[in-house]
């Protein structure tokens, strides 16, 4: 029995203690808590930890870091970059079961939630209340993993991502410290801002416990609408002068025709199959008009064609519970495969050239399934490519592919990843989109919060080149 | 001569190597670097380097840090904490001669400023380009400076702070490392997030040499009002509401019956000398219109008399320039005195009665002027006391006073400073606000990155107590 197995063997003793039931080492949990929806092989922690408040995060962390057993802070498991993936091992951690809405403070249009509730209950919750939180990955993420891999989804265009919608956390360190990052003012000056360098950092710094969510007023009005374009760049164009017209557009959401085909057989919908863009406005009864018609001309002046556009909210929900389902709809279209992403994103100004340099790529090199879809009001577009998981050479051509388009975005001043994080697959990008000397910050930073290196090693951060 | 002496002495020699005659021991040159516009004495610095570029930051902090003399970042000395004071002695990095715009991307609404480029610069270089940068402190401040102390100003309800508007710097650390902390892309998941570890970290992390900050689009339209109230309650509920409301204000500012009048005194301006709300909105000619329309409404229900608006450029001029000049019209109210400003922000639904409480508690212990302002849609309020320099009983009762008010408005949620900064004055506040989990992060990040503490020492973070 080596020394990493005898420090497991005493940590499982004292979460045993812990955790009683809730410490589970069994094979069936453990595959349940060993991938994520990526491409990524599953691997297994050593045992999963069910936990129910922050003493019990914060207890289980000191016996971690005191045994130097690996942690992986688990939520849903619905990353796209592997995450949650064990790739050492150690404890899983699962937060999943706390839940708690713990208060919404609608005078000051905020709320303070546990890590493991997820953005379906907390809409649901806030069904009535007139108020909405506008972060929607495609999955049913829990919040704590949003904050933790800076999820952003179909709304940042106007409401921003996770690091504009968190005000504040609630973190547990490697070695158990339980540190409240800030409070719910709506703006300070009063030190480090603690709350930013926790949010997208992946479960490398810590565990989250509780967040502080700014919520949004529902707008007095709302209305979506579709348009259809001969090619992508019309419909591309025609987001970039939305944007730059200064319109406060809600969703500005690009799918091309594949996608729009693999949405109607998944969803059962009858969208013209070409590319199209699905728009959303949100304003008073008398702006929502006023931005429909302007993007209407802005569409027709890019050749745009069929522009609809609905207030009636039957239609709307079909419409972004279609588009929500995208990457499901686009997996279904070879069942067998499985999903790889790539998530780029770039100034608006170049986003036409990185997309159409990019689906060149994709049509010259690539005979497997692909789909483009895009949030690309702020510039961030995905390529969804399925991959036959048993084809070393479809996935070599994939990731060398994928990292094209990556170096491409970076050398437009862009980043390799939007909302999905670096995870496993991103980490040679980061280290050459941020350049070596904010890597070397990044791994100060990272060793002296954890300095025992057991909060998710190998997630984020390129391993270190020892000398 | 012991040792710190000679430490300093070869760091002078290296860096008179470096700079020649940009490097300056004159005490008139190091008194002009002595202070700020607080109420903190100032501290001469033992040199003044004016540095020219990134390259010789570089290298004069690299110089700084092998001789362990201390580092103090200056851009107009304009801080209201003593960010800029040298308490420790050592070099002053004078930043005010790297004031290029190096460029102004139009399409994606972003530019790229060297540090010591000052917000009326940057302003009037965008006249004309259709876009503004929005975060407007009192003072012309640099922006390396504003990034450093998380400013904001007017127009935060709506634009955001400095927080919101810094897309990515480049900065040097405290051993020459010049470190880009990301791109222009508008949202990212790649790797911690050191812009906003930057932001408001006061210079004790390193030193901001280049900055890509966010613009906007000028509204096509804008409209200002001006409303009068009996009493400071009636102002506060009117903004309260029209936040509630979702009324997407640009500005809504509080001023006191007091700081009115020495407004009028100083800015020869004939505003009723009540208690005033001054208020802009930003959008189309429809929708600022509705505005203006909904907000005379709230403010009629809440007892604002004379709401008078107006679309004139001249006017609207004439009262932003006046509410700019505020401190220093408050300043000329007793000339010998020293302005001392409290500057706490707390969640909107506790905001009337954190101002009623303060203002009782300012009437009922202070009898030297005294006046009340604030960015009242953030939650943000400012008491200035005006202080006799010679009177350490006036000094002692201002500081209790405002160490009630800062204890308050933490009570309540919100911060002990919503946009000056902790500098030297409020190390206390931070700890009681944050805790002792969150300090001692804080500090190990700041050991982490600036090992020998050179970088501002006695700024930001209390003092540790060694053991």
């Amino acid at each position: 029995m080596n020394s990493s197995l005898q420090n497991l063997s005493k940590a499982l003793e004292d979460l045993d203690d812990l955790l009683g039931s809730r410490l589970s080492t069994k094979k069936i949990i453990r595959d349940h808590h060993s991938g994520d929806e990526s491409w990524h092989t599953p691997q297994r922690p050593d045992a999963v930890c069910f936990v129910n408040n922050e003493e019990e995060v914060s207890r289980a962390l000191a016996i971690c870091n005191e045994h130097c057993v690996p942690v992986v802070p688990y939520g849903t498991g619905t990353g796209l970059e592997g995450g949650t993936i064990a790739c050492n091992g150690g404890i899983c951690i699962d937060t999943s079961g706390m839940d708690t809405i713990v208060k919404v403070n609608t005078e000051d249009m905020d709320c303070v939630v546990q890590p493991g509730v997820t953005r379906k209950q907390l809409d649901a919750y806030l069904h009535n209340s007139g108020l909405f939180f506008p972060i929607d990955p495609g999955a049913d993420a829990s919040l704590g993993g949003m904050a933790a891999t800076r999820a952003s989804g179909t709304n940042a265009v106007r409401y921003g991502t996770m690091r504009e919608n968190v005000i504040s956390m609630r973190v547990v360190t490697a070695d158990g410290s339980i540190v409240s990052t800030g409070n719910r003012a709506r703006k300070s000056a009063a030190g480090y801002d603690l709350t930013h360098l926790y949010v997208g950092s992946e479960g490398t710094l810590g565990i989250i416990v509780e967040l502080t969510l700014r919520l949004h007023g529902l707008p007095e009005a709302v209305s979506s609408a579709r348009v259809y374009f001969e090619d992508v760049d019309g419909a591309v164009n025609t987001a970039i002068q939305t944007i730059q017209c200064g319109i406060p557009i809600a969703r500005v959401e690009l799918l091309d025709a594949e996608q729009v085909r693999a949405i109607n057989r998944y969803s059962k919908t009858r969208f013209p199959e070409k590319v199209a863009l699905f728009l959303e406005f949100h304003g008073s009864n008398a702006s929502v008009k006023e931005q429909a018609e302007t993007v209407g001309e802005i569409c027709a002046e890019f050749g745009g064609s069929d522009f609809e556009w609905t207030v009636y909210e039957e239609e709307r929900r079909e419409m972004w519970d279609a588009r929500h389902s995208a990457a499901y709809a686009a997996m279904a279209v070879r069942p067998t495969a499985k999903a790889y992403a790539t998530d780029v994103c770039v100034p608006i100004s170049k986003l036409a050239e990185c997309i159409r340099e990019s689906r060149e790529d994709v049509e010259n090199n690539l005979t497997i399934p692909s789909f483009c879809l895009g949030h690309i009001g702020d510039g961030n577009f995905h390529y969804v490519f399925l991959v036959d998981p048993d084809s070393e050479l479809e996935l070599a051509q994939v990731q060398q592919l994928s990292g094209r388009i990556a170096q491409r975005a970076i050398d437009f001043g862009g980043t390799c990843t939007g909302e999905h994080g670096i995870g496993l697959g991103k980490q040679k990008y980061l280290e050459i989109e941020f350049g070596a000397e904010a890597i070397a910050l990044m791994r100060l930073i990272k060793q002296a919060i954890d300095p025992r290196n057991i909060m998710n090693p190998g997630k984020l951060l390129p391993l270190e080149q020892r000398h």
